[in-house]
């Protein structure tokens, strides 16, 4: 099963996707006016039959899609988290004892198929493939060997970055992080109802069809387990809050010269069991 | 004229404060469920008279305040913004060139007269007021000269922080920054409509009655018209939206030994023409 949220004729929906067709359900489930509104409420285990045969509303192309959590409570990422990342950054330190963590606006990314928004005033727009996790039951202080039983679903992110904001300030890369539409999320969601898809999931990012990221979950750092665990230490997780877990080495800022994006560019993430997330890339116009 | 959001027998309401009285305005208002609504549609100054003139339905005691914006779109906070706090820093850099900025979120801050929360997993909780605007009249790439325009009231926060876990992570002070309750943002929120209002305010926090946090607005390192144009080049403001502008030196982990809050502490913060954000401390029943 994958749902989406999309656009058609105006009007936001929520469905299922049908192969690249959408079959809205979210007319017959008017008590849910969102997916994070099933997820709060436990029903995406309900709407399976209704997914697999409700019929096709909007073919492919008729519809765009938004991220499919729209406006959740909080969107936490955790940064350098894949082992080679860590010694990209050649300051001579050990690994970390604790994860690095920032949030994102929701307005800093956009859905599956739009275009990334290169801003007039930085041209270092970079790419980081990872996987976004979607709380379902909530929590606060989860143990770690709790924590995949708090996961609603999976998404796909891709955490754009202006590359040169990003260590504009001492401390904090907010402003690096929260370009409108520098990202995106995405396609859809998958449920999550088996460990094997996080801890045997490979992810891959790929630039105009030439690989520049490959690597495993199960590398990680931090595991997602212990993301779940240390985040909820500090604030109460609630249904539809989204993390999004690190990106493997490989952004354009660590190539030599640095290869960033550029109008026209396509990117695209994709983990086997999710799908692909793929966006282009396009100037603002201001 | 002060406005505020108020808890009283299970039920929110909004509301103009008499004296240390309640009016609840939001009964004869239901097309605005909040204060945010009340701001994005520009309708503050209509509230004049309704606010003079409106019977006290909660006298003082029989309510109790939640953040005068309980869910914001954004709260973003500046850190390191007076002088003299930059060079508590000690590390021989000069003055940064561009503003320190984290994000928070709602459920880290608590009302005026609530308890912030000392977690059990770390005790050095510490204060930081500040004055806090909120933004009317959204907008991207703000010029600082027409910045003023775009704020529709101003309130005080208390950005409480468990200063241990601000150096958990190599950059981003997040995990410090967003304990459940571990700030307070109030009382109430003041309508903006002259430059004195800020340009001219000075902001004092005691503890327990004792002046430890004393300086000028004006003496801001990056003054909120800056703030404002910094934050919209790259994220699109919207009503409601909250900055929180900068602490003056005298936290308490400036002291040495450093002195953090104990259960049973009042913190006080105060900025006049704004009022007065008053908490206790208490350790968290877990």
């Amino acid at each position: 099963m994958r749902y989406a949220t999309v656009m058609a004729e105006g009007q936001q929906f929520w469905g299922a996707m049908r192969g690249d067709d959408f079959a809205a359900l979210s007319p017959d489930f008017p008590h849910w006016p969102s997916l994070r509104h099933v997820i709060a409420a436990g029903g995406l285990p309900s709407l399976q039959a209704a997914a697999q045969t409700a019929p096709i509303s909007h073919a492919a192309g008729s519809f765009t899609y938004l991220p499919p959590i729209p406006a959740p409570e909080k969107i936490i990422c955790v940064g350098v988290n894949f082992p080679d990342r860590n010694a990209e950054y050649k300051d001579g330190s050990d690994l970390p004892k604790y994860m690095s963590l920032f949030p994102r606006f929701a307005r800093s990314f956009t859905g599956h198929g739009q275009s990334l928004i290169r801003p007039p005033e930085n041209h270092t727009l970079d790419y980081e493939g990872e996987v976004a996790i979607v709380i379902g039951t909530g929590g606060r202080r989860i143990a770690a060997q709790d924590a995949y039983a708090h996961i609603a679903a999976l998404t796909l992110a891709n955490e754009g970055t202006i590359r040169d904001w990003v260590r504009h300030a001492k401390f904090n890369v907010t402003q690096g992080k929260n370009w409108d539409s520098s990202g995106a999320l995405g396609p859809w969601i998958v449920p999550f109802s088996d460990a094997a898809q996080l801890d045997q999931a490979s992810i891959s990012t790929r630039v105009n069809g030439e690989l520049r990221q490959h690597d495993h979950l199960a590398r990680m750092m931090f595991p997602i387990r212990q993301q779940i665990a240390y985040i909820s230490t500090f604030t109460t997780l609630v249904p539809g809050d989204i993390i999004i877990t690190g990106t493997p080495t490989g952004a354009g800022a660590r190539f030599d010269p640095p290869r960033y994006l550029v109008p026209g560019d396509v990117v695209e993430i994709e983990v086997p069991g999710i799908g692909t997330l793929r966006n282009t890339v396009e100037d603002e116009q201001c």
